[in-house]
């Protein structure tokens, strides 16, 4: 549209709108010190990374909308629930950089890796998520759809946690078994971890907003979810195979004992000599073992593996977005698929 | 009532119904693992310590309905909500105790030091926060004021965090400069980090399920706001002076240089002399400089200047309360007093 300013300027003015207005947030008296602190808290946790997922609550609103006009305070509110998904997506990186012991984040030091942060960050993470119900009760109170949007939030919040516990417990479990890492557990864990959020919530946003009810589009949902799994397909792959300056994070899978899918896939692949090789060093901090099981990955061309699966999901999802009701849907889906093909971050 | 069981008891039966919906969520495809695990850690963190906070709702609301008979399932619902405040608070004493380096609470070890939980301790924390909301859209969903409810929580969420939040982050400031801890600061800490969710949470839940309007009872409020910043002094006080077989935890609050009542108090009280002492050993994880402080405490008569500060607030909230108009809003406040008065643990 002529004049408009480019979507991600305006998106990135909206957060400057919502950070001024939790900084003066009446449910709490902030001093100079405090409001010091969620300042900076915010500037290093939120507006950051690709902010694919809260550009698309806008993106999907558009098409699904079928190119009629929005009014300017709907975009605004497109533009408000993105960003809440990207403090949904802060609060959780916030954490898991914790649970997971990282050091780097997006090209810089993970935010609990500050001296003066430390474990104060856990609260932080908590403040996040607060955060996004205090801006979805400004914003959205008034609007018929208010509950629904909480349920859907509280929900999503809710199957992110309990993917999270189970990428953590069965590191646990893994340490006595490290047979127990099929494809069926790293479909559960990458499904609740990561694809409710990533995928799902953007997309029933833009539905709420439009009136729609949820229920109706399952056959939308599984292919959401499909698509999340294989976002973090490649999350795992990039974390072993990715490059640090690009992804701005240095992958500790291996040291951590973590289910991905490069483990489950060597398993899977393995003659008896490798799958012992495996046993023997996987999710141990030395260099050595780590090296080995990298070696191993290499021998048994997981990165080949990788392009193959690649494709074949590509395939797949499009075969299974083409044959869904509405070309409006079907666009918005597309779209998504373009942005992650083949990332490198 | 006649044939009535115990309250406590029943509402100990209510965890169990709520324990077992959350086991079955359908939200989370649970494994045998993660619902064991889920089991063990609500049990450990649930439905302990004194469950005062949780009781008083269905106190509130039957001294509130005055007198009048209460349908079973506005009874069932009342215990769901003291049941959500209790999850609150394990969640709090979860996070709290990673933040605070915390060894036990309520007699037994914290769950974040239990060997197998660790860090994950910060997702369980999460995810009994996330449990609050599962609770609430099941039993409250076709609720008139299901909204409100939600509202009430978050923002007694947000508050409790950001209390927690000025708690760690005067912490920091305070190494700098002892000079910081104010009496203002402590009522700061105090009214956000705990009366909020202690005194003003169950007070409200119950007003909501009456259908009243939060904002008709703004005096009240400041009350129970009031009686919460006495209960985190008698904390503070009990962090040093309690019997730790009473309270089941051993404090740290002079290990962890907290703006605690105590400290502020013999800021007030000290001379020259015993600032600098205090300065000198405030902070320090070594048992010789807690033993200074502790010396300086007794020196200072600290423990008799808590007795004369316990009577004072409670002739001041006695006159308070009786100004209030309304003798059942009166009765529940005395009925709140009464249990904190004095208490030991």
């Amino acid at each position: 549209m002529e004049g408009e300013k480019d979507g991600r300027e305006r998106f990135r003015e909206v957060y400057q709108v919502l950070k001024m207005e939790l900084l003066q947030d009446p449910a709490f008296e902030y001093d100079h010190v405090s409001r010091q602190w969620l300042h900076q808290m915010l500037d290093y946790n939120v507006p950051a990374g690709k902010m694919n997922r809260g550009l698309s609550v806008i993106e999907s609103y558009r098409l699904l909308n079928d190119g009629k006009q929005i009014p300017e305070d709907a975009i605004f509110r497109a533009f408000v629930l993105g960003w809440c998904i990207q403090w949904l997506v802060g609060c959780v990186l916030v954490l898991d950089d914790i649970l997971d012991s990282s050091h780097t984040r997006r090209g810089q030091p993970c935010w609990f890796r500050l001296p003066k942060v430390g474990m104060i960050a856990v609260n932080d993470g908590i403040l996040l998520w607060n955060h996004i119900h205090r801006i979805l009760r400004k914003h959205f109170r008034d609007q018929p759809y208010y509950a629904d949007l909480l349920d859907l939030f509280n929900e999503v919040e809710f199957q992110t946690a309990c993917g999270e516990m189970i990428d953590l417990i069965t590191t646990l479990e893994g340490e006595k078994d490290l047979l127990k890492y099929t494809p069926t557990l790293h479909r559960r864990i990458s499904q609740y971890k990561t694809a409710y959020g990533t995928f799902y919530l953007p997309f029933a946003c833009a539905l709420l907003m439009l009136g729609e009810k949820l229920n109706d589009y399952d056959d939308v949902k599984d292919i959401l979810l499909e698509m999340g799994i294989y976002f973090q397909v490649q999350d795992d792959y990039l974390d072993c195979f990715g490059d640090p300056e690009k992804s701005g994070k240095i992958g500790s899978d291996i040291e951590d004992f973590k289910c991905s899918w490069l483990v489950v896939k060597a398993l899977e692949v393995s003659n008896e000599e490798q799958k012992k090789l495996l046993l023997d060093n996987y999710g141990k901090a030395d260099p050595a073992n780590v090296g080995a099981v990298k070696s191993l990955y290499e021998d048994l061309n997981l990165q080949g593996i990788f392009v193959e699966y690649e494709i074949d999901v590509y395939e797949k999802l499009t075969i299974s977005i083409e044959a869904l009701p509405g070309k409006a849907v079907q666009a918005v889906l597309k779209s998504y698929m373009s942005k992650i093909f083949k990332r490198q971050k």
